[in-house]
């Protein structure tokens, strides 16, 4: 066997450097070195309680990690357009291809995907990783691999700003300043949308998005009711749209107050509990439209042509980087530090 | 002045026969002898109450009505395409036609609709109404009076069915079976639905929907799980569709169990509440489309074909008639059979 | 090697009953007996010139057929769904699955798709079939193989109906009265279009569309100017939706002029020639939409259930039946009776 | 009787500087002060045959111009939102507010519409305007009026992207160099299109295009066949949309063969012949897309923000300035020097 490293979970807080085999390429597939890893909220859910909500549960050991960029090091049987050199992103679902959703263009919807680093699908904190050729996206040559590694969480702000049906002369409002709020934002910038407003409970949250984020107004949302936000932001109107990334009940609450007649909110933030309360009679009273939003599909070209039109400052979103090695360290850094940082990536600088 | 008999509600149950001054035809406008009016449960509420909910408070004397159809007396200057004689169902609710939701084919949400029987505009319980000539709308010479107020109910329909996008090959369940569900499952089966499941909790309803309307199943949501439910009439998969029409908080929460991933939600069932709970997680994980109905906007000229169509038993849906002079009650025996009634309404045989 | 029969087109009008060899069931895929084929008039031109257009060449012997329907025999591992016994339609085109245009929904757009019939991939004129166990769709107990074979020609039909957002209310006129355009029929019917008018200049083909589809109309475009179609059939404003099915160039340039003010049209038929007129300035001036429509997707589980609803008399569509043996006799049967008879099927009886 | 100054169009280059009433506010009216007022194509087409194309015929003396901008003098009874002092751009098209197309949110299809300057409508080629209240759109203090008159052709080219759905990540080919190209371009850098090809016969607008408006490449169309403009430019695959602009024949016929797959198409420009002719089995066998563009809707907010954010040097655009009293040099200007120059503004620096 030819081996690799790899950061291996195997319980609560216990991740263990070990050798594994490392993946070759079957028919269709590339091996990539891993470059840049982005940890992501999920993996430190994981990390923290070996499994994430009701759904998802570790029953051995798994290594996570699932926003990755690298260098192709290997191209099976069949791949055209992808060779060995090619710098790439990284979409970490392999769906099945063939059941409805895949079909009519929602795989992200797909019961059968892969997903790297949930349940039983190898993660990408190692040395290497194999997927289909289909799943990586070359980068341009001046683009870093960690910004690269922000493809993945860039997708669902662009996949929000869909469904959101965000478009130029919108006022977008969103909510949550973390890693997917100011990923909405840089989506909503690159969609043609110039009055944003960021709210968080935060301080310097606000302060991080309006020096490196170019939203128009911050707003602390703890301090300020709901209708003297949409008089100061909107002339009383409300936002022609909302994005909710911030997983507090009080926040969908308050999506449906701050958007305007016929306006449409997208829901990105999971709440821990199961169940929370919506506003129905305005729900129906100002006819909105709510949209749960999982994941992404077909968004990764468009995400690194954003992440290079630099439309916000990509690089100071990364807040902090760890070696292979230290992934137990990166995750601990990310768990203590989740208000003040942005995002903690894992590289690979060999 | 020329006089016309018309039904005032004074206060809480006080409604009384009164001549007032007959409306007369200003330019662009026509005046129609009212032949039919259905009652909506919102008449029931003002009837009650005085009042609906929080926003909607009567102030002074009021005519209540707006589910009117009639024949055409009088034309004003200007008016081209209608005239005296024709027989018309009338859409009440007149709109400003200047402002972003007018302008963009969104009058449903115009802030300045002057809609028959709310606070300060003149309903349709009396001989004659004066309206816009754009807001009638001609009938066929077969049709009768009764079927022809259906329009306006059978509009919100119509509404909810283009909101949820149904479309040939759903699978949909409309939750409530009062006159609104009935209404939304005869939408649906003109946009091409014929897998149709309507779920109430009272069995003389689940009847009535057996009967008199086309639908494929009825189910009584009181006394079969969710999961039962979708196992039973979706193989496990979920409806594509649903339209919650019952105003049962509990109703909204199960919506979201019962669509599938990928699926779209009608709201149009006002709760008593202004908050209810919704299953948070799975509109995310199942990345759910969830919209609130209000009203409708262009829907008489299909509603009318809809009618015509006899796609259900549109007779049956009219439970009983009054004469103007017995307006009051009417609406006791509205408010009394409430749940053995689909449709009071009150008509003018002379 | 086991073998079965085939017909097998080795030139113009050379075709030859064969043994070939008989497939097996590969990984994901199922080997059907096929039942019933439809003719389609892509085969016709194969048979009669080797060729079809500038784009479709035929290089080597090739067996032809793409609409057939049977009885799955065989499944291969990893199969789940689909099981020997089962009564199926088959989709005739495989798609990457990877491409951009596989992965938003558009497979038709596929530029890897092995369609059925197409130089170099094997038809369905044999007496087995191996596909992709994602490309058979289950038909009812009651439904022929002759009927399940319609669901090719049907499903080009709601296709057209998609792109030209057919609805229920719309006035719809479809060009040409062959199979496509009797098939757009039924999908308008299923799609709630209730007012269809069908144009051809064949007066056999017009009695047809009385007879068996429920078109509202029928007019000989031949006969009468295209502003006095409009006037008797639209009163003078236009139809909402044109189909043209035809092929014919000048039924491309009365599309324009037969669609009202921000009507939609669907070009389905081939003319001979590259290029042909449009009224330009009329598809400014009325700001029309046009849309190519090529083959489908996601439409078999609908063309399945509306060929079960019988919305039009599909029996009365099938002309005339051979067996596999007679497959020469059947194109020319085809060929020589194009405008007097809608589908030729080759069956298996066995 | 007040007077004012105007300039009336009495025949074929037959302009006259005169004294006319001037109009005050009616009820829901403003009366603007002109300030700026750009000269289209069609000003210039009525000067010089004092008709254009077949529909549009002059029947007696008519004051032209539709782009103004300027000052609101006075407010009519009811009018709310907008007060003298204001600074607008103003929308030329007052619709009836009543027909289908209008309660849907087209009305830019209205038949009633009253526009500026067309046969009957009087226009802007005058010191004051009196218009409804919500076709004045107040404007930035830092907005130049010159720059304010951009909105009307700009409001065409935003129409034309939404017509084409532009959106970030798509290759866009513009076809023609003139106000409306560019304008197109402006808008589609607004959407978030980043890789916009313009291309134009003309060397002279090509530069321009490179030094003013932020496209990424020009191609002289008339030197490069299109599939190597293909090539060069998409790497073989096509562009996701095309504007087309122009409105030479050859273009149309050009645009089917430089979309993708898919592709959508946006026809503004109106070639003089009324039938054109159009790749018809490209349509078809790309599943292309095609688009008839009609003035705008609800633009004019969109449009003052584009121009406020400066996406490309509006300044620029303007090429020339006359005084209301040069109307008829600045026709001469126009009609001579349409290749040299973008837009010729007739200004009132009084």
């Amino acid at each position: 066997m030819t081996g690799m490293r790899a950061a291996v979970l195997y319980g609560k807080k216990d991740i263990r450097i070990e050798e594994v085999e490392k993946p070759s390429a079957g028919p269709g597939e590339v091996v990539v070195q891993i470059k840049a890893v982005g940890i992501c909220g999920s993996d430190v859910h994981y990390y923290e309680e070996f499994r994430m909500g009701k759904t998802y549960e570790m029953v051995e050991p798994q290594i996570l990690g699932h926003e990755p960029s690298g260098i192709v090091v290997e191209t099976g049987e069949g791949v055209t357009g992808i060779k060995p050199g090619d710098r790439v992103a990284v979409e970490p679902g392999e769906t099945c291809g063939c059941c409805r959703h895949c079909k009519s263009g929602h795989y992200n919807l797909c019961g059968d995907v892969r997903f790297l680093s949930t349940p039983g699908n190898k993660g990408a904190f190692a040395e290497y990783l194999v997927i289909g050729a289909d799943m990586v996206f070359p980068i341009p040559d001046r683009m870093s691999y960690e910004v690269a590694s922000l493809s993945e969480p860039l997708s669902v702000g662009i996949h929000a700003c869909e469904l959101a049906e965000v478009k130029p002369g919108d006022r977008l409002m969103i909510l949550g300043g973390g890693p997917i709020g100011i990923m909405a934002a840089a989506a909503a910038l690159a969609f043609g949308v110039t009055d944003i407003t960021l709210g968080d409970i935060q301080e310097n949250r606000l302060q991080f998005a309006r020096e490196h984020c170019h939203v128009k107004h911050t707003v602390n949302t703890g301090e300020l009711k709901t209708e003297e936000i949409v008089e100061r932001f909107t002339g009383g109107e409300g936002f022609d749209c909302v994005i909710e990334t911030s997983g507090a009940p009080v926040a969908d609450y308050m999506s449906v107050d701050l958007v305007r007649k016929g306006g449409r909110i997208s829901l990105v933030g999971i709440p821990k509990d199961e169940a929370v309360q919506f506003h129905i009679f305005d729900i129906i009273d100002k006819e909105v439209t709510l949209k749960g939003v999982f994941r992404y599909a077909n968004s990764y070209p468009l995400a690194i042509q954003i992440l290079d039109s630099r439309v916000i400052d990509f690089d100071a979103v990364i807040t902090k980087r760890f070696e292979l090695e230290e992934t137990a360290e990166a995750m601990d850094f990310a768990l203590n530090h989740k208000m003040e940082s942005v995002k903690t990536v894992i590289v690979n600088a060999k």
